[in-house]
């Protein structure tokens, strides 16, 4: 009895964990949305929103780091359990700089709007979409312990980094164009690069699913 | 007796584990310090064994996590061990993308050098010693668990950060002057970007020494 009330208050701890891993996800997944949506339609308010929330995603992290040594201290974990512990912490590091980013983005989208618009964004808002989804697939994956979902966010980051070739090479022809549009045409390259980077920080934590789940490492070798 | 030879055998571990992420932090130095070489003295060869030296960093990150793993399944860690071990995880991960980051150098470099040189560089290789040395002090920081060492390395991200824009502004200019200069200044301002992440992971690291030292997070207020 004493060992069952044990074993159900360590199963709670664990499923905390993945619930705060989800939260933090969704809430970091809705902060690219709204950094996206701050620079597409022009509201600097919301990019200032944006910027304040990463306090939040701070919080989150920390409350789960925490979470994670308290497991690692009283309970002594496992094989498949220690895995998933020492995973959650290198994915709340992920998270974390993937709220990191959102705050560049919100920087960068208030400076923009204070000059008049370059051009209409068309492949910036696809490529936030589908790091966000990237994202919110590798939690998912994730906390399922899906290799097949997992490795399709590592082929997704194939789509978001040519978008972003491409957004460069776009730019790169409106600088040449127009000795004005440069300053814009750079913060416009920051931002892509932006989401490049959350589209690698999803990549990363695919990555680590994978490693997890079938117990060899695809994170150094080809996909 | 036994436990004698146990608690020596511990030691030795973790010893093992402190030892390899030196040298998988001296290797990353090196990798910057080759990486700016290659671009300074347009070295291509250079250039692309910085790139391909990336798989030696790899297979450290796998080892050390392997480590670090049998530590906690086997030992079950306590207290300061636990943090420590727990925090190797997150260094070796913060190690691991520096070195994406040399790579990225390298690729850049060699396009570069294929160019005709658009200007000296002066800050570029500046930026890199910085930005290794807080690699090293981080490193050094976490090892010898140095708080006021890590602190200064928080500080010191704000000269590279001052650099990048410097750098920045420096190419705008040569932009808006020569339409000829967009497409190597695009690719000099992705270097300094990437030599300004190195600086921002070796700050991550810092950081979190800081918070192994004195149990409080200072990861997210200001410094």
């Amino acid at each position: 009895m004493e060992r069952e009330h044990f074993s159900r208050q360590y199963d709670e701890e664990l499923n905390t964990i993945r619930e705060r891993l989800l939260e933090m996800g969704g809430k970091v997944e809705l902060m690219i949305n709204d950094a996206l949506k701050s620079l597409v339609e022009r509201d600097s308010a919301m990019a200032e929103r944006v910027i304040a929330f990463d306090h939040e995603i701070n919080r989150l992290e920390m409350e789960i780091d925490e979470r994670c040594l308290q497991v690692l201290a009283l309970r002594q974990p496992a094989a498949r359990d220690l895995r998933f512990i020492t995973l959650a912490l290198k994915i709340v590091t992920d998270l974390e700089r993937i709220g990191d980013q959102c705050r560049n983005i919100g920087k960068r989208a208030k400076e923009l709007n204070e000059e008049p618009p370059l051009k209409p964004y068309i492949d910036l808002p696809r490529m936030a979409l589908h790091a966000g989804t990237m994202v919110k697939e590798a939690l998912d994956a994730f906390v399922r312990g899906d290799a097949d979902l997992a490795l399709k966010v590592c082929r997704d980051d194939n789509f978001v980094d040519n978008l972003n070739e491409q957004i460069q090479r776009e730019l790169l022809t409106y600088m040449i164009g127009d000795v004005a549009a440069i300053s814009r045409a750079m913060k416009i390259n920051h931002i892509s690069k932006c989401l490049e980077r959350i589209a690698d920080h999803a990549t990363n934590v695919a990555e680590m699913v994978i490693f997890m789940v079938k117990g060899k490492d695809i994170r150094h070798t080809a996909v």
